[in-house]
């Protein structure tokens, strides 16, 4: 069985793509990278929940909040607002955003796939949300999956950078992961909140409006 | 003045390479990266004590020893042992080896890059080293400078990842240095001493080559 290196957020997306990897047949490793976003002990409890939840023995935790002492983003820098009940389609780059977030993360990916001479990496981005997140499209992973493949062993497997919900919208991805009773009551999406999610956040937004357009109930609980 | 991030190890080559970026009229900002090799602490110092002679404010330490836990490198996994004595130049990729690790400190810097709007990402990589380290060719930071300027926000600038060294010899690196009055005396190299340098590591062999080559004396002292 071939290793896949999974990037887990313990988010919808990630998930479903998890759920993907194991049904094409890989053995999943997941990797959970928190980066000093207000929410990481709720999203590294949802990582563990949905590991057991798809019987994931290969896990890693890293820690990269060293890239919160740089600032630059609301999600890491508690002095910069979050957006509530905003159009998630507004054009421009969110507060959200953290400068080169997926590169870092998809680099300490490489590194374990390099050692696990894993032959791909997975990872849940979705280019409907390019507009916000530049390192969300496919031409930043194909360009990412190209420098990984010129900078490891000449004698290792090159990771294709693996991306199945890159042209999903949210009610597909919904829809996806139903289809596979991948464990998404043990997600966690919202930005801002470790108990209840809000409801009114960006990513609380886009996750009703998932469920809303897939015609399934959103199993987790709304303040 | 325009901002160059300068990756900075505490070796000879970046510290040269700083001292090359701060002669073309850039203000560094210094980035050190930890990554759990065995000589951690004296390279911290040796960085250090170079941002104190170059007189650079702007620094940044960052750890990424999770990358150690991963394994699989002689420089962070002491189960593994280093070569002594043996010809620099022998073909096959060293045992000291971290798997992608430029890619992840160019990852970081990076993100300081774009936080701090800096217009280059300096590296002290060699290409003479390539037949080792894949991650030193040029061809690898091309492709990494690509996926960095794609994956950044529209509005910041895309960074040159910009490697003054690639092209030099050892002798001809130190010959700069010492033209530039680089503080090369408070540099360190090897690879598994912390007090006083071995002489037999890989890299005290190719240091001590280069003085010879630039025919003027090493500034430190060796067991």
């Amino acid at each position: 069985m071939s290793i896949a290196v999974v990037v887990m957020s313990g988010g919808l997306d990630s998930c479903v793509t998890a759920a993907i990897a194991q049904a094409e047949g890989h053995e999943v490793a997941a990797l959970h990278v928190s980066y000093g976003q207000r929410t990481q002990r709720r999203e590294l409890r949802a990582f563990g929940e949905v590991c057991d939840a798809l019987a994931i023995g290969r896990r890693q935790v890293v820690d990269i909040s060293h890239l919160a002492a740089f600032g630059g983003s609301a999600l890491t820098d508690t002095a910069i607002a979050l957006p509530e009940g905003e159009d998630p389609d507004r054009p421009g780059i969110p507060v959200s955003y953290v400068p080169q977030r997926n590169g870092n993360i998809l680099y300490i990916a490489a590194t374990w796939a390099e050692v696990l001479l894993a032959e791909s990496i997975w990872c849940g981005v979705v280019e409907e949300d390019s507009s916000g997140y530049p390192d969300c499209r496919r031409s930043f992973c194909d360009a990412i999956e190209r420098a990984i493949g010129l900078g490891n062993h000449d004698d290792h497997p090159d990771p294709r950078i693996t991306t199945p919900l890159i042209h999903l919208n949210k009610g597909q991805i919904v829809a996806r992961g139903v289809e596979l009773a991948a464990p998404l009551a043990a997600t966690w999406s919202c930005y801002q909140a470790e108990d209840v999610a809000c409801g009114v956040c960006d990513s609380c937004l886009l996750r009703l409006r998932g469920f809303a357009q897939a015609g399934v109930p959103d199993p987790i609980c709304y303040r």
